[in-house]
């Protein structure tokens, strides 16, 4: 099992325990994962990061009674999105000292709860979206949903090269990863060399990260500038067990005597030379995936995958469908810009339901 | 002076006493208000909500070296703006048991300057905006930006009818009022009737709000419907104090023996009756006007004053000038919002900056 995987499954134990012994707040989940096979709701909501329970504080105020699956290690990630996988959120206001990803996805989560929304641990694998009701499947249940929210989130890219993968002679779990706070702390990784491939914010972020562990860390990337915002360059640069190898690329992952990843062979764009570099970690930092697949393309996405939104909503081209979060953000990508887009999309499917005569009173808008 | 001005007055000098003595975050206010006349930064905010702190946050972070001026009661509410006057936040993700509006901003402040924003409290009077650097005007200071943020969001509205003006005959602020909040724990409210004039979420707000000092609470609306959220009409419609007054509207304030507010004539819509409704307090909860006239039209705005923007963006109608919160937002109007989009300007900010040549590095998107 990945390191990922077995921490994610860590987490979510935990987590499980915490609800049946002791945070008062985390109780209600017990009481609400109820047995029932077909459920029926105004508002479902697949996805467990910042738009998605945003928009589960909204609804459930709001008494649409929202129905939301967190997934179970949906994206290959516990419950809780991407902001999991950080260390430090410095950046989300009303957070003045900082405050772990897991536990501000901790606090969306109970506030969620709070307001009496119905939290499944279930992955969403299928949808049917040719007429409302919708329909959503997990393993277990059927869901009918008068209006949807589809913020699943992005994932993380993996590049391909000699012994990138995860067949017999590939060194993926065995050395390669694509979470550098996952997997970062263990032993194989300990006072090692290690490289971290990107140019962006989180490339300088794990690569920060995983100087905690390894002995040296190389950031690795194609061209001679990063795309970095300058206070995490800064950050990185200065950090003396960092070193940059500038227009470089990995063509094959080599083994060690344990059957583990050993080293490195890098070629120089430039130059065209190829040096062999060792280290016992490699970690990908080079983008995200949407995962809109599940969707089946009964939704309208741009080339990569990315949902389409009418500019300023939150209305996808199914009436009565919303997309919230990095699912349908491919410039912001902030846990506070989709924390918005998910209070919008409560707001339009509540506005949505009073147009069509679902629900009784008037809406704020 | 009015009770709102007194308590933002009071608000603030607490405000000074902690810079001065205790909270060490504070402390650094103390520091950065210079006696400089004139100053020049990469990136100037106007407001001092969640827009204008969290684009602070993030301009901050990627060294911008903001200045932000918070006003000196700007549009009558003391710096934190519209959330100050708000008793609990419950629907701002990662605060599962609420928050007050006061300590909401308080935290957002102290994130601004936790990453070195330079705040000033100090009202904005004038902007040139003919060419860059743009020129930032208040009383004590002038500031060059090469950008410039407008969040400085939007302000309650008043009726017009006989006596409710602020000249000798009229009753503002003698028992009228626009701000429940600020004005309700007066002792001229104790234990007396009140009213509320509003059908949206504010007049069901601060309606509930004051059945804590008034002996009953009227809703007034003019319409036989409420706007508001169904949560907001039931917690209000569920409260024993509170009594609705459907398709009526006051024609005229009259004055008590104190000649302090006494009563309303109150005309019925759709009887045409007029009857006499004694109360010792009336507040407006009917909407509010963005803060965007000290701009003299230098950006394009609708038709009420909200600042127009590209759609999906913080750009307005002049280059390297952004605008965030609700100065721009007549439809969500939500605190998570107003934080999304002061993000999404500070990113554009900078990625404007690097384009023009202002700054060094790449940014981020």
């Amino acid at each position: 099992m990945c390191f990922r995987r077995l921490l994610a499954l860590c987490n979510l134990l935990c987590r499980t325990r915490e609800i049946t012994e002791a945070v008062p707040l985390r109780r209600k989940v017990a009481t609400m994962v109820t047995n029932d096979k077909n459920l029926k709701t105004a508002f479902c909501i697949i996805g467990s990061g910042p738009a998605a329970h945003t928009a589960a504080i909204y609804a459930a105020r709001a008494e649409l009674s929202p129905i939301l699956f967190e997934g179970w290690l949906a994206n290959g990630i516990a419950a809780g999105g991407q902001l999991t996988t950080t260390t430090e959120v410095e950046n989300f206001p009303g957070f003045p000292d900082g405050i772990s990803g897991q536990e501000l996805t901790d606090k969306f989560r109970q506030q969620s709860l709070r307001f009496g929304t119905k939290i499944f641990t279930e992955t969403v694998n299928r949808v049917d979206l040719s007429k409302r009701p919708f329909k959503v499947f997990t393993d277990d249940r059927e869901v009918e949903a008068e209006t949807l929210l589809i913020a699943t989130g992005a994932v993380a890219k993996r590049l391909n090269f000699k012994g990138s993968g995860d067949d017999e002679d590939g060194f993926w779990n065995k050395g390669i990863s694509a979470c550098a706070v996952c997997d970062g702390a263990a032993p194989i990784f300990r006072n090692k060399p290690l490289a971290v491939i990107g140019g962006g914010d989180s490339a300088m972020e794990e690569a920060t990260f995983l100087t905690k562990y390894g002995s040296i860390v190389y950031i690795m990337h194609r061209r001679d500038t990063f795309r970095a915002s300058k206070i995490m360059q800064k950050r990185a640069l200065d950090n003396p067990k960092i070193k940059v190898l500038w227009n470089s690329v990995v063509t094959e992952a080599v083994g060690n005597e344990k059957g583990l990843l050993g080293g490195l062979q890098v070629k120089n764009l430039l130059t065209g030379e190829s040096t062999f570099l060792e280290v016992s970690g490699l970690f990908f930092a080079i983008g995200h995936e949407p995962a809109s697949k599940f969707l089946d393309g009964q939704i309208e996405t741009d080339a990569d995958g990315y949902i389409i939104t009418k500019p300023g909503t939150t209305q996808t081209n199914v009436e009565g469908v919303f997309a919230a979060g990095d699912v349908q953000d491919k410039k912001w990508r902030q846990a506070i810009t989709s924390a918005g887009t998910g209070c919008m999309a409560a707001l339009e499917a509540e506005h949505f339901l009073q147009e069509h005569g679902s629900q009784q009173g008037k809406s704020k808008y």
